[in-house]
């Protein structure tokens, strides 16, 4: 495959934080920037840049808010690997983001529906003004209109943003699915770089992930062993071994795998689980599974189906 | 996908007790055997039809060394879904066999390596000649010379065999080498059926199938929660949620899964697991990473990856 146009970005902190409540030790995130630096890895998303004072959520470990000094005291010699952070629409205080000449972070990615994309361009000019690199990451693409699509690339098409990304939030696209996505990105978009963020629910992340490199897809998401809300997401160590570029090395993510991510997946769970599976294959969220594996029936997985599944379900009961 | 000529094997009891030493009970195969029928699953493959006289292992389960009067116990009453069931060439007595009429079988399946074409190929004319439904499963096809499958095409072209496969015995094949390979069976093998057997090292099964059915094979292995050898095989529930034909009902694969799967998966391990991811990558046999999992270092990835890796590793260690 030609694939040395691909970088890689591992989330693992980030999307991982939403497995453990971001419960991540100092020694194990500055391990984690060692071992992705060590691998050639491209970017590490260290965490969310959102405010405590616009969010719930003072129990979380501090990757979910995250703050400069703190950073600097975690990674206090950085490598070639990039930093970046992600923020939400309506839980970033703008006040909280330096100039990137005073920042650690080289990059902030702008999450959001559809229907927020225009105050999500709003964000990613001021941090285009910082001189930050810039991503917008539209979620949840498999329940947005084709029209709304269409209407939000033109004003994307006039932004700085420098990459635009196709988000699979609930893993059910296929590779279909995803060549659809890429191709009309592409057609749509022509001047910006394209990225993908995959979730595994029916094992797809990864082979999504490489179908939208060959495409050209540029920004490859990752996390080391799929660590990633629900089923998790592509896995940084397959990425790593697959792409050809020889920058890549697989050993320094063997040993943070063994020193790290074995031991945490023993007291968290993610991956490929049954309703994980569903609410893939359903094209939902899965924040019902979820629910379902904090309960006593977390193995019901038939009644489950059935509950999904029936058209006398209430909205509120499917998570809707 | 136009996907209504694909048939799903489930090959969980034969590939499967490759890990648990086929210590299945009747009632589990039974239960299994019930749930693939109302799950619409066109084929069980039930277990190999190895002689004991001519293989070690007097220790595994029956379903190694598949009997017919014990066979008609375990399936008193036969519903759609036909029984297939494996042998291997050299360790098959021809006089096991009854005539299709006379036995449970529907279908013979010879697994063979590229070397043992011809042998299979005799066996293939003999359970044909029996009545069975034959197809020819060449192993290991990543370490098969261009020249040596072309030579056995022609062979394979001139016999009887029903349906021909592509097995990826080691998982290291992605979807470009399986449209590659099926382009050139179909190609060659212009009467025959196609089949596809793939396995999970690099996430790739379940994408490799489809990728696979998509291009017009016929036969699609898969076992239920992916149980078989090392990282396992394509997911039964995935192939029948993802195919479109209406006989497909997930809802009978989720209840096995929940009664037989879940409580097996804790007693005896397949799956994604780094070692096989590995081996897959690096596109060997599974066999050192299954002694690696047996063994006090069974998380030492790094070191295991040193091992595979290293130029002055000698071949008896590798496993070759």
């Amino acid at each position: 495959m030609k694939d040395s146009h691909a970088k890689i970005l591992d989330c693992t902190i980030r999307d991982g934080g939403l497995v453990n409540n971001w419960d991540f030790s100092v020694e194990f995130v500055r391990d984690l920037y060692a071992s992705l630096n060590a691998a050639g890895v491209d970017y590490m998303e260290i965490g969310y840049k959102n405010s405590p004072k616009l969010l719930k959520g003072a129990d979380a470990g501090p990757w979910r808010f995250l703050d400069e000094s703190f950073l600097r005291d975690v990674i206090p010699q950085k490598g070639n690997t990039k930093l970046s952070a992600l923020v939400d629409i309506g839980r970033v205080d703008e006040n909280d983001i330096l100039p990137r000449s005073e920042s650690l972070l080289d990059m902030i990615r702008v999450a959001c529906y559809i229907k927020d994309v225009d105050k999500a361009l709003d964000l990613v000019y001021k941090f285009h003004g910082y001189g930050y690199e810039t991503t917008l990451n539209i979620m949840a693409l498999s329940h947005v209109m084709e029209n709304d699509l269409l209407d939000a690339f033109v004003e994307i098409a006039k932004s700085p943003v420098d990459v635009v990304y196709v988000v699979d939030s609930y893993g059910s696209l296929d590779h279909r699915d995803i060549e659809y996505l890429v191709t009309k990105f592409q057609r749509h978009l022509p001047g910006k770089q394209l990225g993908i963020h995959a979730h595994n629910n029916m094992q797809l992340a990864f082979s999504n992930t490489i179908a939208a490199a060959e495409r050209g897809v540029q920004f490859l998401d990752a996390s080391v062993f799929g660590m990633g809300r629900a089923a998790g997401n592509c896995n940084t160590e397959l990425l790593v071994s697959y792409l050809k570029n020889p920058k890549y090395e697989l050993r320094p993510i063997l040993e943070v795998i063994e020193r790290r991510m074995i031991p945490l997946r023993e007291k968290v769970e993610w991956g490929y689980i049954v309703p994980y599976m569903l609410t893939g294959m359903l094209n939902e969220h899965p924040r019902v599974a979820m629910a379902l594996r904090a309960s006593e029936d977390k193995d019901k997985y038939a009644e489950f189906y059935d509950r999904l599944t029936s058209p006398e379900t209430v909205p509120s009961a499917r998570g809707d």
